[in-house]
């Protein structure tokens, strides 16, 4: 069996709004051992729903509508499927009344269109919303002498994963043969794409059950594997052992086993060493402390540290001496240790980070170029300091260097 | 005229990938005057490439395609449209020749595989690739009786965008009606959709030839204006008329009236009045310092601070005095003030500014929640704090936190 997803709304065909519910309903779909062929958008236009229905419905066993079951004039994903397989709508006076009682408990009067939202297709099951009004729909059976399922999903995402959740999966896996998709995430820091495939390429290879996609992020590479088989302890066996075989082959160069990022593993490793971190970034601005706090609960490692970009401020808050400043540049090696080892002093931390570079797109010179950052990691054994180029825009160096700076912190601890 | 825009590969009917090419082709469609109708995804698979080719050629005036003229196996968009559209392919000796070339100039063989590049659609325009090997294609003629315009376009984004606009605009525009598109977007800081909606939405409704659509983020408002005309003069000045009615309506509030950023602007204002700034950021864990230095050339006007995450680097870096601390707790108006004054005074910075709170998802109280921000703003006149309660997860609450700063900044200098 093969499924596909239509988007519904005129705003996903503008520039400024993606389909992302596709992403999710692909991922739980997958899950299921069944395969997204299509994906489509179309607009609030009952013409075009009807005739994208029909043509969805002719081609593919599973049709998952996302959007278009608000109460508004442009809200007509129930029309155009009751349309395309020449189905009634009947009013449920049942959800009519659910409706009305909500509306009641906020104190307000329901307007006449919410009125709409209590439209079933003939012989669909009708899919209450955890979240929200509209509910969703479910229907099963022979069109046009073909097997189907048709499922109607509302838009808001946090509707429609409820949704999904509570009335879809278990529905949709009592229809599908058995089968079990097990998956595993490998990330690897600082490699680049086409050196990490010539090394593990050979090794996945040899697993043809097991699908192997290597995506590659700036400053990341993920390794994914997944494997179908009819219990989910033969799929996980079979993704493990490949998964395994890669991470032998690349070591410690694998930050995370099981896709956690690595923020969270920086702080997993620091927690587990009992250890803390202060940072002083001069180009990376925050970057490294905002991709750091980003994970609750980093007080318990994370102490702080300096955003040193003026030449004064590197001093005043980090330590560094300013004639060590006008001697070798503020980008340099030199000035890179002393941010980490006077942030380390200061914040009375465990490890100190110093990060110093040319982000760009200005401020490059033939010695300095754009791209050139210096990082540096002290802790009570001494102070690193890797040099490097990095290719790309300001926001893509600003994320390299912050990258390398937490691999170095991870591959101090572990 | 309508446009259709497929996208071809089956990377995008994975969980882990998204077709962003065509938010930037629907925008440069739309430009021209043409509505996109009709989006969709098909993987590397000849027989749905093919069905969704006749399909997408049946019903749009114009077909564009993204991906899959590479030079592997699973590149299939070349073959796809020549059997949709019955036009055989042809191997054009002299793109082959430029492909061969590019090997050379690398010092590489080229392999046997990379020869399908050349292939052309009988009749296309070949389109030269400024940015990558697989040149893009145009077609346009009557194919089964109707007039269409067909495009083929590598995948890439960056060569997709300069293909398009070097190759295709024009061409487009030659064989369009005259129309041209005038747009406005004005943005709003850290009010809410629905009271922005509710005010504004008496004064764009008397526009009736302009489209305004709203689009919130958070903690920011985007009301987009769109007009078409026969001229471009006549299109701008509707959409001028309706943007400055709507600005008058909402004042100071609007801090763009070009679609600058926030932190552009903020970066505008602060040279305009030759002043620096500083930042003490907790919760907020160096996102603010990341999003003023996101901005190239900031050096100019940004000294840096601290990111004062332990309460010990409170007092260390910003000067807040323990006992302050300890008597109002790290969540306070008190504490707030203080590291806008103390990280304005060490960073010797016209304004500094100070941020403290709880971004959750853990340790709030019942008398300090998560959600509580409190941020100060210290100037030589002296020092405003604001406290506000954001609704939301961590990284939505430290979005809120940093643009009302921001928007603080933005308004003591305008």
């Amino acid at each position: 069996m093969d499924a596909e997803i239509i988007a519904v709304g005129s705003e996903l065909l503008t520039p400024f709004r993606t389909d992302t519910n596709s992403l999710y309903l692909t991922e739980q779909i997958n899950q299921l051992g069944v395969e997204v062929v299509y994906k489509c958008v179309v607009g609030d236009d009952l013409k075009r729903l009807v005739a994208a229905a029909q043509h969805a419905l002719f081609r593919s066993e599973i049709v998952i509508f996302s959007g278009g079951l608000g109460p508004t004039e442009d809200d007509l994903t129930r029309e155009a499927v009751a349309e395309a397989l020449g189905l009634p709508l009947h009013r449920d006076e049942e959800i009519l009344a659910g409706i009305e009682r909500r509306f009641a408990a906020r104190g307000w009067k329901m307007s006449a269109n919410n009125a709409k939202q209590a439209d079933v297709l003939e012989g669909a099951v009708v899919l209450p919303n955890p979240n929200g009004t509209a509910p969703g729909q479910w229907l099963s059976g022979k069109f046009d002498g073909r097997e189907r399922i048709v499922i109607l999903l509302p838009g808001p995402p946090h509707e429609l994963k409820g949704l999904f959740e509570a009335e879809c999966r278990e529905r949709l896996r009592a229809k599908l043969p058995p089968a079990f998709l097990a998956t595993r995430v490998l990330k690897v820091a600082m490699l680049g794409e086409s050196h990490v495939d010539a090394r593990v390429a050979p090794i996945y290879k040899r697993f043809a059950d097991v699908q192997t996609t290597i995506l590659a992020g700036a400053g990341e590479i993920q390794l994914h594997f997944k494997s179908r088989a009819e219990t989910m302890e033969a799929a996980q066996a079979r993704v493990d052992e490949a998964a395994d075989a890669v991470e032998e082959e690349l070591d410690d160069t694998v930050y995370s086993r099981n896709g956690e990022s690595l923020e969270q593993i920086v702080g997993y490793w620091l927690q587990m060493r009992n250890a803390t971190l202060a940072v002083a970034e001069s180009c990376t601005g925050g970057l490294l402390g905002e991709r750091i706090t980003s994970i609750g609960g980093s007080s318990r490692y994370f102490a702080g540290g300096a955003i040193v970009y003026a030449d004064a401020v590197k001093t005043e808050l980090a330590g560094v001496p300013a004639d060590m400043i006008e001697r070798h540049g503020a980008v340099s090696r030199e000035v890179a240790a002393a941010l980490a080892e006077g942030i380390r002093y200061r914040c009375e931390a465990t490890l100190g980070i110093g990060i110093t570079g040319v982000a760009g797109p200005s401020g490059g010179t033939p010695e300095k170029p754009v791209g050139l950052v210096f990082h540096a990691l002290a802790s009570a054994g001494g102070t690193e300091v890797i040099e490097r180029n990095f290719p790309g825009d300001r926001k893509r160096i600003r994320w390299f260097a912050t990258t390398l700076a937490l691999d170095m912190v991870r591959k101090k601890l572990m």
